[in-house]
């Protein structure tokens, strides 16, 4: 589909753009604003999202104060000589990401300690803010690098960024107050030193223009806009320094944006620039823009993505791999390249309003975004692999030096991710339904209010462990409006039903009901949940001869607490002929235990024998989300069938 | 099989150590010394060592006198303050492997322009050496850190290894002088600074240790011995400084080396550190080290190798992987790892005398070795994937800055496999025989003339294109002796016969003929190389279902110019049932090319189904270490089937 097509006829405006991250000033739909939705504490996202406000921010704040990221704000504002700075080049930037989930709790919640908190923490940022509206702490001052000195490894506008998206943030949830003002000033900078005949460069780490874009939107300020498109026709054509053993692909300077084939490169510079490239497409009517980052979602999600919506699948550059090179057990799957892909699916569905993007979205949420943060909010998965050989050392209480997966620890040496799932899941509410001239759409279902479009609607579920959705109309629009629900692509056989009427089939996409509605009316779909098996594209050869387990949105996985007795990772087969069955919130496979060779020389030779061992094996799967909760763990979500 | 059993009443002495790398002062075997064994310049191995002498050597010195790596000594010497030093902190060692291969080749040839280049290179290494025997670059003088600031990544006692390790060459084949006390200067200095009450610290890239013990054989000083068991005892305490994102393990500094269970971490680092210990295990006695790494070999190539002998899984961090953890498409392979695996089967063999270790030694040579240099012996593999996916850009005439397969490239930014291939090719002869108390073993089969323990033998053979190895005694020692051929693990139905009497079946392992031999005698191997199937082992999770052809030694693939048009390699399905059949030095299998699903959003879902598109294909195999001569390809080695 392209740009025009779906822009056609459509009235721009900036008047919905409340409590929502994300505010194309052209196209039909909008974002439910952060306000907008009250999730049920008790349900799966609701339960999260409150973690996240009581624990996570509160946990994310003292860690970087005790390491002396946020003192490194207090420092340039007393103007030191500074020699000795802890954390990264950017460590801002986690403050920023931090503000931004502050802002988009207060947005959805307004708590006066919390309240209190964020002002305090702007206070300090913007006390480091120089006249001109630079403003970072590894850069630029006594004792620093100079400004813009190291465009491909120093992140400043990567930091810049960030602090434009907190501060729209804040400028979105109502208020017009420091925060706003600090980001305003930083990208006149960030406009007046790489505008129009400037300096002709961009940075290492995508991020500043899709907050340029979305700072424009929410100022009224078309140069950001105009800036963010320079800074992505500028990229590609090889201006940033390569260092040793990193390749332009890694920044994505190798290739224009309008010719690249699929994502590449480190993974979470590849998301974002493309959201960044799509916003710049969407605002400035450009379809063949538009139309490469699209046809490069749909060749990344057909090749170099995850059943868990995960991408990245290297390690080495926390980057993409080549088409089909999806290992379960070196799997990145970055937490914050899943928030990068919920950005760009997004983006991708308000221009398009096509359902595959949200169904990502849900896949990504529930697997990967979902997956990252432990029970209590504070600790986190930074890589999320689908297959752990070995049990991972516990994290143990102090800064994680690695990002492997397998243990969830509480904080980083590089710390992106925590500060990413926190502004995530404090500004959820806006992913899950969306308004256009014709009603609104439910695109991810959890128990709670929606309150949009004239609507007030009650959701009463148990999704994901159930997958009954009832939908209350609590209050409809005058005349006659859509109620447009998403079928999820794995639920075939949904059906709906209207006020209690009969069951109607519904195919996986839309479910519409358009009608005129009253207080009272009922819609109600039932999502087919039972545990199913899931096979990989046989050129996918890092899984061949293997299946995986779902159950509604959810992959599920086998952890070694659950194996029977005497059972190893290595040796089971599922036999997939042998029906699932229902085991809680995951499922019952079964299989055997087989004998394999033992280890004597090279493991290669002639046709290898295997013996079953014990028969009729019971394999408990859970939801991949929870794994490693109870401890470190070998855990499998492909088993070899 | 323990250390005390193996060298129980041997006689420990130093007199067979000429022209040889490792010379044990205990111990049953010796290889014989480079200078008495003559490949023919037409067979496989003569022809690479001469292309190594020819091109190689002077290709080496040449990027190195470009890149001013070399001059670095200069500017040492002349006490420039340095501030702007070319060069990684190891490239001197690229120069002291230069040197020591050169010492190997006039070792072997005794050519006066090589020779005078040596000494012209040594004046230059030796006029940067301070007076208290100090050697280094990087370190330690005006402008530069400190003397061993930087234990962890400062490689200087690793560059320090490779100088001894040259000296070491030198000396063995005959010559006491400058670069002999160079290095005695620079072991001296490393025991005054590390030995006993010394810095008690080691180097985060072990080398050191191989070199300290061998130069002790060789000098006879027991107190460089006494130096690398300490460095071996110390290690795996945790003294090294650990980067962000690195680890102990990395350095192998997590666990001792008598407590480790498999090599682990980077795997150059571990390799040359196992040959340390091993070297250490052996000059003291110590059979619970011996043991240990030779249970950490055991447990390596039963689990952590490929069917190249290739070692190292990972790109990031160019390390081992877990168990089972061998994916083909990223397997990184480094040939440096290649040349740290024979030094360590080497070590094993000399101590045990088992077949395994040149067993392992032969596939290693043949298949990663042997892959790296171009034909021409002027671009070089530094990692060697078993599957290539997209094809490689073509390397270009300047330093290649990624180790990443695909393309042997002129020079890398860490250049470390040139030199290191150009060492082990002037040292060969050294690893194709060994002699004991009983005779001789050939080892390695590869035509020529061996002179060693009393024989002069002439190798006749097209090995590995043919089977056939006939072996002429031309000397031979009086009285009865041992003459003892290596049959490959991979040869069974082999046979043997003697002076043209009936062929026996041998088994793998040796054919020992023993007799008073005459001049004339003749001993004929046959070895069955006909193109043959290999499985991998179910529990590699990343080869499920598929399987690999190999013909002798040589592991074979499948390379993208030989695929019949309109075929890609991720449709091509083998026929195992179908016999191979002899192509050239290859083999033709048979199999079919399937039409997989359509991309079509994620690739999971339902049981794929695939269509014969094209069967009764015939496809041409090449030998592997040919791979990507033709110019950019795809490959692989292992194939669905």
């Amino acid at each position: 589909m392209t740009l025009s097509a779906t822009t056609a006829g459509t009235t721009p405006g900036t008047s919905a753009a409340t409590g929502v991250p994300v505010a194309p000033t052209t196209g039909l739909r909008r974002g439910v604003g952060v306000g907008d939705v009250t999730l049920d504490p008790a349900g799966f996202w609701g339960r999260r999202q409150g973690v996240n406000a009581r624990a996570t921010l509160g946990h994310c704040l003292a860690w970087m104060e005790r390491l002396g990221w946020i003192a490194n704000f207090d420092r340039v504002a007393r103007g030191e000589t500074i020699t000795d700075r802890p954390g990264w080049q950017f460590s801002d930037s986690e403050i920023y990401k931090l503000l931004e989930a502050m802002a988009w709790e207060l947005g959805r919640s307004d708590d006066p300690a919390l309240q209190e908190t964020f002002e305090a923490l702007v206070a300090r940022v913007g006390a480091a803010q120089d006249a001109d509206g630079y403003l970072n702490t590894a850069h630029g001052h006594a004792g620093l690098a100079p400004r813009y000195s190291d465009l491909a490894m120093g992140h400043e506008l990567y930091n810049t960024g960030h602090l434009l998206q907190a501060a729209v943030a804040r400028h979105r949830t109502g208020h017009d107050d420091e925060l706003v003002r600090i980001g305003r000033r930083a990208a006149d900078q960030v406009c007046e030193e790489f505008g129009e005949g400037g300096r002709d460069a961009v940075c290492g780490h995508p991020e500043i223009e899709v907050a340029l874009v979305e700072a424009g939107r929410a100022f009224g300020e078309r140069r950001y806009l105009e800036q963010a498109r320079l800074f992505i026709e500028r990229r590609g054509h090889g201006t940033l320094a390569v260092r040793p053993l990193l390749s332009a692909e890694y920044f994505q300077d190798d290739v224009p944006v309008r010719e690249a084939v699929a994502l590449r490169g480190h993974a979470v510079r590849a998301l974002y620039l493309s959201a960044g490239a799509l916003d710049v497409a969407v605002e400035t009517g450009d379809d063949a823009l538009f139309d490469a980052v699209a046809r490069q979602w749909d060749r990344t999600v057909a090749r170099r993505t995850y059943l868990t919506g995960g991408m990245g699948s290297r390690h080495q550059d926390e980057g993409f791999g080549d088409d089909w090179e999806l290992p379960a057990d070196r799997a990145y799957c970055e937490t914050c390249a899943g928030v990068g892909s919920v950005m760009l699916a997004w983006r991708l569905y308000l221009a398009t309003g096509d359902a595959r993007y949200p169904d990502l979205i849900e896949r990504t949420l529930f697997n990967v975004v979902a997956t990252s943060p432990s029970d209590d909010g504070r600790a986190f998965f930074y890589a999320n692999p689908l297959h752990q050989r070995e049990a991972g050392a516990p994290a143990g209480a102090g800064v994680n030096g690695r990002a492997e997966g397998g243990v969830r620890a509480p904080w980083f040496d590089v710390s992106c991710c925590p500060t990413n799932v926190a502004r995530t899941l404090a500004s959820l509410g806006s992913y899950t339904a969306a308004v256009d001239e014709r009603g609104i759409a439910l695109l991810q279902y959890a128990a709670g209010e929606v309150r949009a479009g004239g609507f007030v609607l009650t959701v009463q579920t148990r999704y994901p462990d159930a997958g009954a959705i009832t939908v209350r109309i609590d209050e409809a629009p005058a005349g006659d409006a859509r109620l447009r629900l998403r079928v999820p692509g794995w639920a075939e056989g949904a059906t709906l039903r209207v006020n209690g009427g009969d069951a109607s089939p519904v195919r996986p996409g839309w479910a519409d009901v358009t009608r005129t509605f009253s207080a009272g009316d009922e819609v109600a779909l039932l999502l087919p949940v039972a545990p199913r098996f899931t096979w990989p594209d046989p050129r996918i050869d890092a899984l061949r001869g293997t299946v995986a387990l779902e159950r509604g949105p959810l992959v599920l996985c086998l952890e070694s607490p659950d194996l029977p007795r005497g059972v190893t990772m290595e040796n089971i087969r599922i036999d997939t002929a042998h029906a699932l069955e229902e085991h809680g919130d995951g499922a019952l496979a079964h299989g055997s235990a087989v004998d394999g060779p033992a280890d004597d020389g090279l493991p290669y030779g002639p046709p290898p024998s295997e013996r079953v061992g014990r028969p009729a094996l019971g394999l408990a799967f859970v939801p991949y989300h929870r794994w490693a909760e109870r401890g470190p763990a070998t855990m499998r979500v492909f088993v070899p069938a």
